[in-house]
């Protein structure tokens, strides 16, 4: 990426053309507030989590209508010449506060709050939602398969199932989540996160015999490599990997069969020739389900692919952006007023948000309560929305660690049933409250 | 992008680390073939759509091991220093040929074939995957939403639902697959790609009502812009849209509510107002499945976006790439032998494949031939696999719109059950064959 890069099309014709309209309306310098939420969880997620936060305000930073997008723009007749200067000028100068990155989230959690004029907040609608609804949906599928691991290391390895480009932000996502590694080296390079591999059948195929396979593989890696072993038949294909590597022979890799009985077999074959400390491996369409299945099988280490990249049955997290306030007129000092529309089905609560989460004596999370004015916070809350742009700059950025390290305090926090994998309602409600202002 | 824009870290971890071992053992050199292919088709699926080949062919060219991803290998300690000077050199020297861009695949269609070194052929397992998975996936639905459509345009608006750069690819794929438009600006400014749009109800909301709000887009985008009418009450909104940009209004959009039973409604007004050409664009969580429901409903054209980028349920089209075949030594010369792993559940077939597509006397598509030597051909069969790589060159790039011709050729050439929505069998059988080679 250049200094060039821009992200400013990443977004729909119909945000730009609304702008004009503003424009020449004269209400596109109104002071408006718009807000990401989630009106529901999918019935498979007691819990949301957020992601995306790092790589929005990176998007946020670089969302600048270039010399080459404006002529893009003109050329296409797409806007007219005033709106074309107005995005030339275009600077986000507003305020965003959102949730702090790997906290979880529930329906009607205020995740993000956008505030500037309409016209500088509505062109972020679709790059807000795009990265958003990607990464929360990969997260939260992400910390549920943590949660099944038990503590058992898991490694991303999607990138093939997914968008060239999706797949490095899926290994940021899943890692924030708590994923131990990924295989994607992009991801590495841009994030990094720790990539790893083993090896692949074409590998061993490519060879005259799987012992000139593993033997190239030992020479080359050392003996701390992971062997893949189930080309032909696995029992000799882990007597050969033994006696070639020794007892000090890192891992084997299970990608097909009956993994939890053969990891038994070959757990046994291995401890009886002495490599009690190898480690085994397994991969092949694992999802959640299958990784708690197999918590009583000897297993080291999960590789999951095409259920992580794409949300285990929910690949966008149904963020919406929506206007819920905005000035009373074009007068700059004009007060808010709550805004929401009335389609069928679709409601929305207008007004600017604030959110608490509420914990028990022990420290449990009971509640996710949302206020249409700043509350005065009791003793067992904690404030969720924290700074991320103010007066347009970025304030919010931190290092990925942190947001992995937060992940795991705020899932802790939550009542057990949050960590099952079981369908059900989110693990805490949401509460509306009408507690009086500061 | 730039000149140093590269795409060789799109990649996982363990291709990298196989070239080190392979180069290690010599086999690095042996002349292979890869080939991509579906197992099966999701029972949601009659036909698979062809669909990344531009896209791949694009990355395959920046496919170059630069400076900063070279450091990036060596500070890590991903590859030692004899497998960096080997990428460091690294073009794609050999051949590859693929189904061409649009046409339709089955299980076990060789749908790309990658002939060159195995070192080189397998360090592009993971983007091809990566493009084709994704494309494949989107263009595959996509395609069915055109067939239930019934000649009425179907414009893409999913960018807010998937990946930013996924979103693009997704934009691309619909076209290709018979959508009309995109939302998505950035599709519009690469690949050429009509862009649309209407307008939100924050829109509607900003303005101090709606008579406001559709007097500032009328007047700013002409009378024959689209107006979203279900904000407050779609009937009167209707209304007002009506005596406001009189009988030349361009649309209308519905997005929430009983669609079918709106649109009669709407339909029944506008023409009773003498707005008889103004359109009713339909949107509001889409699929194939609801856009026939509304078949019967005076619909215009249909807005489609969480399903279209999610692939309507299935979200990756389930290609491996795997090594068939591989010289039977190191010899430049070496005649190649089919190959192929023995794992459970997970058979593949040996042996470079070519492809054709039987017909009957009416021209209809009766069976896919796959044969491990290149047939001869008889009149009724049609050749599958064209020349995308020559030596390492790009051959096989074409238009955007040469592939979406060829996939309304290609669908309409299959049996009519391939167009039905219902789940079932492939709309042709594969049939692996034995004739003689040539």
């Amino acid at each position: 990426m250049t200094e060039r890069w821009s992200s400013a099309l990443l977004t729909d014709h119909y945000e730009l053309t609304m702008v004009q309209a503003a424009l020449h309306s004269g209400a596109a310098h109104r002071r408006c507030v718009f807000e990401m939420f989630a009106r529901r969880l999918p019935e498979t997620r007691r819990y949301g989590v957020v992601a995306g936060t790092g790589r929005f305000l990176d998007a946020l930073e670089h969302f600048r209508f270039t010399p080459e997008v404006l002529e893009f723009l003109e050329r296409n007749g797409i806007v007219n010449s005033s709106t074309l200067s107005f995005l030339a000028d275009y600077r986000f100068s507003g305020n965003i506060w959102g949730y702090a990155e790997g906290d979880c989230f529930f329906p009607g959690s205020p995740i993000l709050v956008v505030e500037g004029t309409f016209a500088e907040c509505v062109v972020l609608e679709t790059l807000a939602l795009s990265i958003y609804n990607h990464d929360c949906a990969i997260a939260s599928a992400a910390s549920r398969m943590v949660n099944a691991a038990h503590g058992r290391p898991l490694i991303e390895m999607g990138s093939r199932r997914t968008h060239e480009e999706a797949a490095v932000a899926a290994a940021r996502a899943a890692y924030l989540a708590g994923f131990n590694a990924t295989s994607n080296l992009e991801a590495g390079r841009r994030y990094g996160i720790p990539t790893t591999g083993t090896s692949a059948h074409a590998f061993t195929l490519l060879h005259d015999s799987e012992r000139h396979a593993f033997t190239a593989q030992l020479e080359s890696l050392g003996t701390g490599t992971t062997l893949l072993v189930d080309t032909y038949e696995v029992m000799r294909a882990v007597h050969t990997a033994v006696e070639l590597a020794g007892p000090d022979l890192g891992g084997v890799r299970l990608d097909s069969g009956d993994l939890e009985e053969l990891a038994v077999k070959v757990r046994a074959l291995l401890n009886e020739k002495g490599a009690a400390k190898t480690r085994i491996i397994v991969t092949g369409d694992l999802d959640e389900y299958s990784i708690q299945a197999l918590a009583i099988a000897p297993v080291d280490g999960y590789g999951v692919g095409t259920a992580l990249v794409t949300g285990s049955g929910v690949p966008t997290a149904s963020l919406v952006y929506k206007l819920v306030a905005r000035a009373q007129s074009d007068d700059p000092d004009a007060p808010l007023s709550p805004v929401a529309k009335r389609s069928v089905g679709k409601p929305s609560k207008g007004g600017r948000k604030w959110a608490v989460r509420r914990y028990d004596d022990n420290g449990v999370a009971t509640s996710e309560r949302v206020f249409v004015h700043e509350p005065e916070l009791t003793p067992l809350e904690r404030p969720l929305l924290v700074p991320l742009v103010r007066n347009g700059e970025v304030v919010g950025r931190e290092p990925l660690q942190e947001a992995r390290e937060r992940h795991v305090r705020c899932v802790a926090e939550l009542p057990a049933p949050a960590r099952q994998m079981s369908r059900g309602e989110p693990a805490i409600p949401t509460v509306f409250e009408q507690r009086p202002a500061l």
